[in-house]
């Protein structure tokens, strides 16, 4: 059965009440002590140590978060970093993520000209040709994180022919939560910025791309740490599902990561807000021993927080 | 002992005559039957076979290349399409051509926040932290592409704290080689283009990174498609090395791929020309039974063309 991606978020908030994305950023201090020392018994200091902590941990993880978020989100940088061994680790944790059901955002942020970009997408979603025709590999993902700088036709390969057979979504990189976000996107360019050129050609990519929600598949990373853009956006992408990282952690509030959403009353609100180590680095705070209660804790009080910021 | 990665891409033109970078994009049909059928056999029709057939391929390549090219060049969406196992391959064949001296480019087109793009260049580069504080992975590549839509703090951690410890570049999308690269890059900013102020980032990022060639570690990817830009984009970049890619299959000249060159006299030209299925794809005009032979003939002709267009 095909769903709409954007649709799968939408389901998502009728079921949990949360537009919550839970991002799984592994570092080895954000991985408990014991996770670690088993880790380390067994493989030394090496990446395949790292990967086998990073998986316990992530399972937790998923078993403590299933049922109070919208979606997953692991920053493949934090598991490319040690290699094939950080990709087995990924690929676990992605399975582990589809089997209870929840959408995973794929945060690489790829980009690249139409034959290759058709590799990334093979890799992050459906899988790949083999040697003799078969479908090998692919990771299985709802979304992909990608940049737009290439125009149209770095992003048409991510997509289906059309909003009916859609299972996977983009979203395109608009004004990102960096310090120096403004070095391109808020220079000057016709009647607004670049970060304006680039809502409007993601307008433009998902028109006509509506799931039954309303939301394209073609969606947008904005950040939380500029409210007033994420408005002024919202109105250049009435249908944009908004990626919105920066909560928390970042800096950004929930009323900034909020400050983006459709009008009242349009349904979901559009938005899909991102925490990672403020939900991953709970224990630090609360004991290590319950890490995966302190992590369900902190969602929930992300959850409340955005659902106050919402009403 | 510190090499700039300027000067490593300039003591090899002294070394081979070469300005040549030999894209290792691997795609099944690009790979010579017998080797296809080898895999294929102990592996069934998997990822795993896909790797193994990649690996010998790039392994033969690199020994009929080595010495007659300035760089090689893994398209890492071609490997990471099969996951964990492409990735797998990946390693092996940055390996072998460190064994044989030839600097890599990882054309990966990263991009992220500050300490996301930090763990990309920890996996390009020199590894990443274990659990327990050890150096981990890391390819050992000597460049990699990089998409600057983010700006400064997307690029720095890329970058060692000065030129004179530098080892590793980066090549920064300024204009690339595909049909909709005009979408954002040619709409107007300032004075010129969306292009043209990522022209000024990229010459301001690498202002003071010289290595002694005189080129900065802060290279820029200008595509072989569009000569015209390529040299008023050289006027904005003087120091700047670029990678040329859409030299041969994607339609570019030799002239046109050397349209960006440094002004006659400057020693290196500042240029790095990519080709990839001329070369891997040799075989299939010339013949199977010598696909090393075939690859390597094409490379003579690549470099003859080009040093021809040069002079």
């Amino acid at each position: 059965m095909t769903l709409h991606p954007a649709d799968r978020i939408d389901r998502a908030l009728a079921d949990t009440g949360s537009i919550a994305c839970v991002g799984l950023d592994p570092r080895p201090e954000l991985i408990p002590p014991a996770l670690r020392r088993a880790a380390l018994q067994r493989h030394g200091d090496t990446a395949a140590a790292f990967a086998e902590a990073v998986v316990a941990y992530n399972l937790g993880l998923l078993d403590a978060v299933v049922g109070r978020c919208a979606a997953v989100k692991p920053q493949v940088a934090c598991y490319e970093a040690y290699g094939s061994a950080g990709w087995r680790a990924l690929e676990e944790t992605v399975a582990a993520a589809r089997e209870r059901g929840i959408a995973v955002v794929f945060d690489g942020k790829r980009n690249d000209i139409g034959s290759t970009a058709t590799h990334y997408a093979q890799g992050a979603f459906g899988g790949a040709p083999g040697l003799d025709g078969a479908v090998v590999g692919g990771l299985g993902c709802a979304w992909l994180t990608v940049n737009g700088y290439l125009g149209a036709d770095g992003i048409e390969p991510f997509l289906a022919p059309d909003a009916a057979s859609s299972e996977h979504g983009v979203f395109v990189l608009v004004r990102t939560s960096n310090p120096s976000a403004g070095d391109l996107q808020d220079q000057a360019s016709g009647a607004g910025t670049v970060a304006d050129r680039m809502a409007a050609l993601v307008a433009g990519w998902g028109g006509g791309r509506r799931g039954g929600c309303g939301l394209s598949d073609v969606g947008a990373v904005v950040g939380a740490t500029w409210p007033e853009q994420a408005r002024a956006l919202r109105s250049a992408m009435p249908d944009t599902l908004f990626l919105v990282p920066g909560y928390g952690a970042q800096g950004g509030s929930a009323a900034d990561a909020v400050a983006g959403r459709r009008s009242v009353g349009a349904g979901h609100p559009g938005l899909l807000v991102n925490s990672s180590r403020q939900i991953l680095g709970a224990w630090q705070q609360h004991g290590a021993d319950d890490w995966a209660g302190a992590a369900r804790r902190a969602l929930d009080v992300m959850n409340g927080e955005l659902a106050a910021a919402l009403r």
